[in-house]
């Protein structure tokens, strides 16, 4: 059984279903395991030697909170990243891991034109599977600023621009190198090319078999596990 | 430079700078991690195959949700943890951390002596840096039970029954065969002669400087690191 891709719907369904009072997860506790999970794989895939200036972007939704959850975790272990959040979210959340990088010394930016040259490798954190187009201001600029930049980018669950369905229809997204899906991959990244990984190891057996997820198995006790090659698009034809 | 052992006083001290408005940690984002180091030093010692039915006792404090967050991820991992908590706790964390293992098909279990003939390991959380003797009921019966059942024994920050500064002066505690020591070892443990991990990478290097802990280099992006055999109890004589 192939792993299934999810709808916005579904997407959404199932982190609803994590947070309800039955599910009983706090969007700290979800938080803090998507971006570690994030953070691991950028550390997994770009050497701390080679790529040590990480350049994390972060959109003001949850998104964004895993990007600095992710960030504060790339401090701890020897990256030196820098946070570029033009639209700070307002969630109290928000606020506290903000603090917390700020307590680990890890400097925001706000010029982004000027952030790129003194980086090795970004962390886009920016829209997640709620982002709907068009792509608003400043991030409008942005996107295009981070493609042109030349630098690798890991995305986080769903490349900044792409619908989360549709992936890149409409040409306004970035082309990341390296993709973390959480919890389970969106339809929109059924095709992408580069490097898949998978986070976010809280589901339920219980959800995954009421949503036929079929996660692949993590190794160990890691919290992150590398997806092998999509399956091809489209079935076999059935011969009747 | 060795690292810090802890007074309780510095425990609690450095518990407060995480989670103050400065510090702007809560609780679920710690004990998610913590407990995630616990389960994860469990792994690496007690193979799943060879140690499948981990059990895993819980105290009504911090110690305790450790012991559910750790819960959770060994039933992630592939282990069969069963909980036994015969204090719940009252705050609404706690009870969330139980109906998420709930959600995961983790069994509750009730009676102490007919659990641990079918448990090939015991995950001590019952106790933690605040815990003074005596030990009280059900837990005066509940250690020397433990103790006799012959089972492997992983504890969490400071065995059950130990002082935090004296370590098991009294012989009430029990003698684990591993122990994982959160955010920095405990006074009490620094003659501890088993295995010992460290876990809770969420420390600030300020905050590390400024209460002097030396903590090692966690290796990668690894939430735990093995210490190497504590230094000698006493400094060489200084030469007049």
């Amino acid at each position: 059984m192939a792993i299934r891709y999810l709808t916005a719907r579904l997407a959404q369904q199932i982190d609803e279903e994590l947070m309800n009072a039955a599910g009983a997860f706090s969007i700290d506790q979800l938080m803090e395991l998507a971006g570690l999970a994030c953070a691991q794989t950028l550390s997994k895939v770009y050497d701390k030697k080679k790529y040590p200036r990480v350049l994390v972007c972060c959109g003001p939704g949850n998104q964004g909170g895993d990007g600095l959850v992710a960030a504060r975790h790339l401090s701890q272990f020897g990256y030196q990243p820098k946070i570029y959040l033009p639209k700070p979210g307002s969630k109290d959340l928000y606020k506290r891991l903000q603090t917390q990088c700020a307590n680990m010394g890890i400097p925001t930016v706000n010029d982004l034109p000027s952030a790129l040259p003194s980086s090795d490798v970004i962390l886009d954190a920016i829209f997640g599977f709620s982002f709907k187009p068009p792509v608003r201001a400043p991030f409008d600029t942005d996107l295009p600023l981070l493609s042109s930049s030349g630098l690798p980018i890991l995305s986080v669950d769903i490349p900044s621009g792409w619908d989360v369905e549709r992936g890149n229809a409409e040409k306004i997204g970035l082309n990341p190198d390296v993709l973390i899906s959480l919890t389970a991959p969106k339809l929109g990244v059924k095709d992408f090319k580069g490097r898949h990984f998978l986070g976010g190891r809280f589901v339920s057996k219980r959800s995954e078999e009421k949503f036929n997820l079929n996660l692949p198995e993590y190794p160990g006790y890691e919290q992150i596990v590398e997806l092998t090659t999509p399956m091809p698009d489209h079935e076999p034809e059935l011969k009747l």
